[in-house]
């Protein structure tokens, strides 16, 4: 027995999950113009209950009344930056747990510059592709848009320092995704390709992150936790899916609906170091 | 007979959506970031012709040729106030009836403010649910984020002083939706508890209502229409769903296709005082 | 042979749509609230890169690295109307393709001045309904909130002038849609009625039109292409679909899907001038 007990285990996820359905944790989102709509479903179909603030004269007063703060560096503008350092500095001053997604990050200079200020703030966790994690730890890694232009183990090394550095958790995610903090490593091997054909699974999957901490967990647990519960939805969707809509709305049916055993039977994790 | 006749006739609410249909009005929408597209997809269903415009520089002048207009507190930011006052004030000036959902107000100040003001402007009508209208009548009903902490029928004393303060009328929407104003209470027993699992239900509601203001019924007729439609959608929706994603595609389909049979077959309205 | 060879032919829209396929390349879209989501995901089912970038701080950079650019005057605001003339500059600035969607256009004073100013930067192609065209051609069209008041062929002339002026091709779509440039006219005979119940179709046509022009197609190869490919798959979305919901969902996936055989089935082109 360890402290990384439950980390890997599809029963500790499962009960993850449950908690999320019991106790609805409030999650204050503040997130780009593309996946406000379907991110909020995402969170409503987990069971947790999602909130969209993002106006400077509201966020500090609601990142302390939340359960976990979940910030997305997409469509960046200045408000919106201002918004996300008040809701930030708020959430770290009442002890509420915040993850960020690191939207191209290193692909757009002006949000790499925002997000290696939020780092100060020591995010609780962080999800980014492998191009904007590269970009995070100070690495080149400029990414194609949105999108990473580096398989996600050339990140793992960058993923671990920049977990050193803010104390947290940091989860690389492609076809594999990897979580790594100062004492371990997990791998991932969950998710279905047209999750890629979606446009926000990944600000998604950073969101479904924000429930796990809302309910408690640690850093890398959320991760680990979230990035399965997202992988596995997104797996059930994909085999009934027809295509990129169908498979949106049975992404969302797929989360409403699943079951432990689903988790049980689906779930491919490793731990890689400990 | 009385002047409460149609209020709760199921044959009425079929003539107030066959209406829409025929005329399809302009329905000037300023709402949240969440809903936008799923807002004007419903009054699209629906059989309305709807516009959202959100900038200072055009609200004023879009209002005025509007059938009626559609004012959404979520997302709340200072530019979006500013519009919102400017669009308000121009509906008025012209005569064009409207109808404000104070999402989140009492769970978060700025907006609280911001919606009492707005009371000044004395809206045809107000949908929320019932923390939102215990706070908007001065009442404690602090609301969890964007949801009620209070059952509807808890704010139904509330509806009804907020009634005679803006002379228009007002709803508490819950298990049971209530439509108060100076001079009668409706009870409206649809709706599905689905429907709190898709993002933005209430704010479809209220949209819906616009629309029937927009073919010209009263405050409280367009509520209690309105949200007959709406919950009655969800019903048959929620019958054909799996989940939160099935369920907003047949919200949809089902708004496009309800029938004047499936109105009247499925209305459970109530006239409580007259 | 002339130089229109290619232009209404079906098997060089399917390898136009190959092209995108392959290449995916990466469209910047400054688009409006309302469409965020829903054109990001045509444009990931179509097979592109879609990027989302407004904020004034990055849009510049962004527009210099993307393969087309695409503009749309909905939800319009000053701050995105400052994002959108940098944008646009320097997109002219290196040499890359852009079209233009004039929302609103005629309807709304503010926006009719700005997608004026706009012409200026000669806009590769633009894509509009017979009112939108119109204003935009200096002739009455006022419409009606988003809509057109006229039919597409209405604004044949106006399109063929607005042609000559910017030096690109324009597009007037309705029941049928109309391509012109200083040289030629095509008519596109595909779409479907249901296609008009869900809100943001002609923004995702004209997101399809950028994809198009990311390629390398000219203006008027891109409008044609792209209008066919969109029309097409609305077609097979509609035979499909049960109402607006299921239709919007069916679209992304015919999007996905969409053959080489059914483009050649359903193409319905005709040169009217060349």
């Amino acid at each position: 027995m360890t402290v990384m007990d439950g980390l890997v285990d599809a029963w500790a996820v499962a009960a993850t999950l449950a908690e999320i359905r019991a106790r609805r944790p409030l999650i204050h989102n503040i997130t780009n113009l593309v996946v406000t709509n379907s991110t909020a479903n995402a969170l409503l179909a987990l069971g947790a209950a999602p909130a969209m603030v993002e106006g400077s004269d509201e966020v500090a007063d609601f990142a302390r009344i939340s359960e976990a703060v979940v910030i997305n560096l997409g469509t960046m503008s200045s408000p919106r930056a201002a918004a996300i350092r008040l809701a930030v500095a708020s959430a770290v001053d009442a002890g509420r747990p915040w993850v960020m997604d690191p939207v191209a990050v290193g692909a757009i200079a002006y949000r790499t510059r925002l997000a290696l200020d939020l780092l100060d703030f020591r995010p609780t966790a962080i999800r980014g592709n492998a191009s904007e994690v590269m970009a995070l730890a100070g690495e080149a890694g400029s990414g194609k848009g949105v999108e990473s232009t580096a398989q996600s183990d050339a990140a793992i090394s960058a993923a671990r320092r920049l977990a050193r550095r803010t104390g947290g958790a940091v989860a690389v995610t492609g076809v594999v995704d990897y979580v790594a903090d100062a004492e371990c490593l997990v791998e991932i091997h969950n998710g279905h390709e047209m999750m890629t054909r979606v446009t926000g699974m990944g600000c998604t999957a950073t969101a479904i992150v924000g429930a796990c901490l809302g309910v408690g967990r640690d850093g890398r647990t959320a991760l680990v936790h979230g990035l399965t519960i997202a992988g596995i939805a997104g797996e059930i969707a994909a085999a009934r899916a027809r295509g990129p809509g169908s498979m949106q709305m049975e992404f969302l049916d797929a989360l409403y609906n699943l079951s432990d055993a689903e988790l049980a039977g689906r779930a491919r994790l490793v731990l890689r170091a400990g």
